[in-house]
C-alpha cells in the first residue's frame, strides 16, 4: 500500500483487446507517472457492458461508450486499476481528461480517475443498532478511515449520544409509512447540502426510494446480517436459527432496486453449533458484520471496487 | 476422545426436567460403567416432540413417547449423548433395554444406544466425480473411519477402477427415467442382502424415491457442494458465480424428502474472489466438500448427532 | 445459554474416578437444583494435580487436596462444570460448602462456586493503544459484558477522552524505570480499595511484578497481538513480516511469571499476503485482537474456563 | 486462469524504478502478444537483490546483475508476472532472450520466462505417512496439476502399494546414519536420469544434504506440520498439545539449509479444543497438511511464485 503518498487512481471498464496495458502505462509513464499498483483482469464471461449498470454521477469523466468496438469484442470484458503517485505526474484533475482521451476512445474505455487528496465525504444512516456505526466511527478518528463525516442520521433517536460522542452531528429523521416521502426529502437536502459522495447504511432499517438509488448507484453501501443469497429479508439470525445451519454469516454489498440483491462487495462467516441460540447468532454476528462493513468501506474509499453485471471486481 | 476402549452409547431425547442427568448418571454408576464422556442440551425453543421426525428404525430401543409428560413440560426438548466403558459395565445389549426401562419410562425418552463394538456398515453411491468417494475409502483404509464398506454403487461406471484400487466390489447400477424402479429395486436388494447401515451420497446426482428415504431415514448422509440454504438444486457453483458471492461452501446433512432441505450435519466455507472462474470454484469446492463429508460421515460412525425437528445436535 | 436466568457455577478439578458425574448430578438433584449446562473433560495425559498451579483466592472453598487419592488414580484428571437453576436451589453461598463437603472429600476435588447474581468486577490497564479497551468498553456499555468497571489504568495519558466518553473514571499512572515500584504500589492501592476480581491488560505495554501476577492468578487476562508461541516478545507484527508468514494471529491468555507463556484461552488467526505492509498487519491485526481478548474476558466473566498444567479447559 | 489456453509465464525481479510496466507492456504489444494476467509488486523495504538467494539453475534465461543500476535505487525492488497468450506472440523458446535483452539489462532484472507448453517433471519423496502423496497423485491423475511424475522415492517400503496403485514407480531406498551418502547419491542419480524438475517432500522425514539442497534451490516443496515458526522441528502436534494452543496449522516451504525456515509458500489455520487429543490433531492435521501442500505445488507448476530475502512473492 502507498500509505501516505499522494497519488491518483485510474478505474477503467472496456471490452478486452491487445494492447491495453501497454497502452495505459505508456501513456503514464510519458507524462512521468509513476506506478504504484496496477491490477487488471478480463472476465470472458461478461459480453458487451450494460449502459445501465453505470451510475452517471460516479463516472464523472467518461467518454461515451463505443459500441462497435464493444461489439467487435467477444472475448469479454477488461477491469483495470492504476494507481500512480502525483508528484512527478504532470498531469491535473483539470488537465487529465483531454490528454487522456485518445486511449479511452481507441478501446471504448468506461472509466474515472479519482483524485487521492481529496477526502471522500461519507453520510452514515442509522437506527437503533450501535456496533456498525459506533466501530466506523471508531477507525474514523484513528485514522483507519481518511474521510470526512458530516453527519450521522438516525430515524431513532438511541444513538443520539453514541454519535456525539465522537463528536459527529446527530441528526434525527423520525418516518412512518405516511411521511416517507418528506423524510426522505429532508434527507436528500441533508445529503445536498453537505456534498455527501457515498452513504453507509449501518444497520439502517428502512428501505430508500429508488430515485435516491439510482441518484446514488454503487454509491450506498449496505450490511446485510447472513450469508447472502441466504437468509435475506427481515430477520436473518432467526432465520438461521430456524434452519439449523452451522456457520453464520455477514455481507456488504452495494444497494440497488432489489432487496439484498445488489452486487456483493465483502462477506465473511463464523461457525457456530446447536449450543447458541438466536441472542448468541445475533452478539456473534456483530463481530462479522462490523468488519466486513468496515472492509467494503475502506476498499469504496480506496476506489478499489468496479461494478460490472450485478458483481465486482475488489482489486485489494 | 476414547480412542480403542470399547464402549456403548446412549443417546436420548425427552422434554426437559429436572433430575434427568442425576438419574442417567446414576443409573450407569449402579452398573459400574465409567462415564467417558457426557454431553447435553436442552433447547426451549422446541416444543413436544413431533413423532415424525424420528425413524423407527434407528431407535430400536426405544419406548412409546409419554405423551402426558411432554404435554407437561413447556420448557423445551433435552437431548443426551454419554458413552460408557464397556469394561466393568455389567449391561450387555441383551440385558440392557429391560433394566433401562424404569429410567425411560419416568421421563418419557426416546433413545437408543449403540454397542461401539459393533461395526457399522456403510454403503455409498456414486455417479462421476471420484474426489469425495476418493477420500472416504483412503479414510477408511487408513484407520480414520471405522466401519465396512460391503460396496459402492455408481450409476456410472466411471469410477470402477478408482474404487477397485482400495480392493472394494463396484456395482454399476445404470439408470434412465424410464428404468427408475427397477435400478432402485435392485439397489434395495443390494442393501438388504449386505445388511446395511447406513448410505452415503458421494456426488450422487440422482434422487432417491420417498419410500427408501423413509426407510433410512436419518441414516442417509448427502454432500451438497454450496453453503445451504444458498444455492440449492443443479449446478451451485455456477449460480455462485453468476450471483458474484465471496465465499463458496459446502453443506453435508441426511436426506428428506425435501431436496437439500434436510437436517444439516456440517458446513464450511472458504473465500474466493473475482479472478476465479466457476472452474476454479469447482476445484477449490472439491477439497471443502472432501472434508466436510467426511467429517459427517465420521460423526454419525461415531453415534455423534442427534436429529430433531430438522434439525441437529452434534455432539463432537 | 440459560440468559437471564440466576445460576451457581461449580467448577470441579479431580483425579479421575468412576462415579463423580453420578455424585454430583445426584448432590444437586436432592438439593432441588435444576442443571442448566454441564461439562466435563477428562485428560489422562495429566498426572497428578499440581499444588502450585492453583491461586488460593481464587478456590475459596476448595477441600485441601486429597493426596492418597490422587496417587491412587494414575488414569488422569477429570474437570467439570455445572451451571445449576438458582430458582428452586435449596443452598445459597452460605450453606453450600458445608452441604458439598461429603462428595468433594470423597473425591480429592479442589473446587470453586461462582453465584452468577454477584458482578464480578473488572479493571483495565491501557497504555497508548485503543482499539481494545473501547471495545471492551463498548460492549460492557451495550450488555454484552456482565460486570462492573471501576475504573481504568493508563501508564500514558492519551486514552483519557476515550475512556472517559463512556463514563468511566481514568488514572493516569506514569511509569519509569526508577519508578516502577511506586507505581505498582500505588496500581495494586486501587486494586485493592476498588475490590476488583480480575485485571485485563488491553494492549498494555508494561510487565507486572511476580508478587501482583500470584496475587492475581489466573485472574489477569492479557492479549498478545500473534499466534503464540509465534512471535512472542516485543513487535510481533514485525517480526511476521520479516519471517514473510502467510497468517497473522492473536491470543490471549492468563499471565504468568513466564511473559506470554501463560495458559492460553482464546486464539483466531488471518490470511494475508506480500502486498500486506507492517502497517497492513497491525490495522488487520486490531480486529483480531479485539476479538479475541473480548472472547476470553466473556469466558471468564462467565466462569467458563478452568486451568490446569498451564492449559486451559474452555468449557462454551 | 486462462485454463488450457497456451502460455508463457516471464517473472521479474529488479530495483524499483519508474517505466517498469510500460518498457515490459510495450515489448509484448510490439510483439504481438496478448497479456492473459499480469502482477506486479513493490517492496520498499527490501534493498538491492541478494545474490545468494537466486537458484543459477532456476532462472535459465537470467541476464548478470546490473549493479550499478541496483545501487541507483534505494527505494525497494519491484517483482512482477506477465503470463503471455503464445498464439500470435511472435517469440519462442529459440528467440526470446536476444529479443527480451534490452528491456532486462536497462532495469538490471534478474528475470525467467517458462514456457507453458512445457510440462515439469515432479519427484516425490515419502517416508510412511500415505495423506500427502496419495493427494498429490489423485489431483495428478484427476488433472488438477499438470506435471510428469517419473517416480516416488520412499526411504521406507509402507507407501509401495499406496503409490503403486495410482500406476507410478516406487523406488525404495532405505536409510540408516553410515547409508545416508550413498542413499543421496542414489537419489540424485534417480533425479538426473528423470531430468526431474522439482521436488516434493510429502512428509519425508529426513534432512537433505546441502548440497543437494543448493541444486535444487527454491525447487524442493517441503510440508510442516505446525503453523511455522511455531512448532518446528519434531513432533509439533506433540508440542502444540503440550503448549494447549487453540489453533493448529501446516506450512509449506522451499527447504533451505535452515531446518523448517526456509521461504513460507502457504499457511493454513485450523480450530482445536481441549477435547483434542494428539491423535485427534494428528487426523485434523493431515487435512490441513493435504491441502496446504497441494496449494504450494499448484503455485510452483503455474510459476506463481518468486523468492527474495527469504519470503516469497504469491501471485495468485
Amino acid at each position: 500500500m502507498p500509505g501516505d503518498v499522494q497519488t491518483a487512481r485510474l478505474l477503467i471498464t472496456c471490452p478486452d483487446a491487445r494492447g491495453i496495458i501497454a497502452a495505459v502505462a505508456g501513456f503514464i509513464a510519458e507524462h512521468h507517472g509513476n506506478i504504484l499498483e496496477a491490477d487488471q483482469h478480463s472476465d470472458p464471461t461478461q459480453g458487451p457492458l450494460q449502459g445501465g449498470c453505470w451510475a452517471p454521477g460516479a463516472w464523472t469523466g467518461r467518454t461515451p461508450l463505443n459500441v462497435p468496438s464493444a461489439a467487435a469484442s467477444p472475448q469479454g470484458t477488461f477491469f483495470m486499476r492504476v494507481e500512480i503517485e502525483l508528484d512527478g505526474f504532470d498531469l491535473t484533475r483539470d488537465t487529465f481528461a483531454t490528454a487522456w482521451e485518445a486511449v479511452a476512445r481507441r478501446f471504448g474505455m468506461r472509466w474515472n480517475v479519482y483524485w487521492g487528496n481529496e477526502v471522500k465525504r461519507m453520510a452514515i444512516l442509522v437506527s437503533k443498532e450501535s456496533h456498525c456505526v459506533s466501530d466506523l466511527l471508531w477507525r474514523w478518528r484513528n485514522g483507519e478511515l481518511r474521510v470526512d463525516v458530516p453527519w450521522v442520521v438516525g430515524n431513532h433517536v438511541d444513538l443520539l449520544d453514541a454519535v456525539r460522542s465522537y463528536g459527529v452531528t446527530f441528526h434525527h429523521l423520525p418516518v412512518s409509512p405516511e411521511t416517507r416521502t418528506q423524510q426522505e426529502a429532508r434527507l436528500v437536502e441533508l445529503l445536498e447540502s453537505s456534498d455527501v459522495d457515498f452513504i453507509v447504511l449501518a444497520r439502517y432499517m428502512q428501505v430508500l426510494s429508488s430515485s435516491l438509488v439510482s441518484r446514488f448507484a454503487q454509491r450506498i453501501i449496505n450490511i446485510h446480517h447472513s450469508f447472502l443469497p441466504a437468509f435475506a429479508g427481515p430477520r436473518p439470525y432467526h432465520q438461521a436459527f430456524d434452519r439449523g445451519v452451522k456457520i453464520i454469516g455477514a455481507t456488504s454489498h452495494y444497494v440497488t432496486d432489489q432487496l439484498d440483491e445488489g452486487p456483493i462487495i465483502a462477506q465473511a462467516t463464523l461457525a457456530i453449533d446447536h449450543r447458541d441460540t438466536v441472542e448468541d447468532l445475533v452478539r456473534k454476528g456483530r463481530d462479522l458484520e462490523r468488519v466486513v462493513l468496515a472492509d467494503a468501506v475502506r476498499l469504496h474509499v480506496e476506489d478499489k471496487i468496479l461494478v460490472s453485471h450485478n458483481k465486482t471486481v475488489v482489486f485489494d
